[in-house]
């Protein structure tokens, strides 16, 4: 039985829904504090120490939980600059995302 | 001289000593700030960089250091509950373990 | 097209130029919270997912940002301990130096 070793890096406004996931499903995971890079904004990093035939069913979950998807956000006004009764109209932003990389292990062991 | 990354993930209560126990026999490693995951209470994320020669040594200093045991608690009673004079009797938890993952690495700089 | 994962592990002082470099030269990078090990100071762990092309390049960027050298360092004098008008003389010491790792990925994916 082969071994691989999964690291996720996701939004942070994902991190605890995955990690209800992870937990849901019994999947093992490790979070690391991690600042920056490869998204946008806050991101957290997940390690994932799995048998090689559960990697792709790891790999939906992640998708699932965090895939890059687009939200309606209405900004905040300043009300003060415009006595005309400005609307603020809803905009489209997007949100969410995951950089996953799937490395091989020579070795797993648990003590 | 091929070298490999042992990624070693211990409770807390474990890390200062397998880090000292590091110094003494020359093991370089990183430690990272983890959460949650792998074993149940907070946990100690290790990263060493080492040459392929030295992996078992290192598999049994983690293993020596951090291995799962039982070790015998009290716990506290609550003496105002009953005044027959509780004993509270030492019960037997599980501490300690380790998740050892051994990987490839392909080039190994130090600048 | 091969993705590899990059980690390098630096000095603290070395750190946020090392990330602007990384910006400028459109290489994502995920930092890590890292204490002691690798290197006598403070450090930071930086993980990149990478094609394989760019490994070199990369590794460039790195030796040229956070490589050992030496720095004149003038260590502040106790003025009351001595009138007889103590000069300070400057000495040498090495700072900066990356210890990095090239690991081979078996899959990459974006959500
Ligand atoms: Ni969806
Ligand atoms: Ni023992
Ligand atoms: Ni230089």
């Amino acid at each position: 039985m082969a071994t691989k070793l999964v690291i996720a890096i996701v939004q942070d406004k994902d991190a605890s829904r995955l990690s209800d996931v992870f937990i849901d499903n019994d999947v093992r995971a490790t979070k690391l504090s991690t600042t920056g890079g490869f998204l946008q904004s806050g991101n957290t990093t997940f390690m994932i120490g799995i048998e090689e035939e559960r990697v792709q069913e790891v790999l939906e979950l992640i998708k699932k939980a965090s895939h890059t998807r687009e939200e309606y956000m209405t900004p905040s006004v300043n009300m003060d600059v415009n006595m005309e009764g400005t609307t603020s109209y809803p905009i489209k932003v997007q949100v969410g995302g995951a950089t996953v990389l799937v490395l091989p292990v020579d070795q797993f062991e648990r003590f």
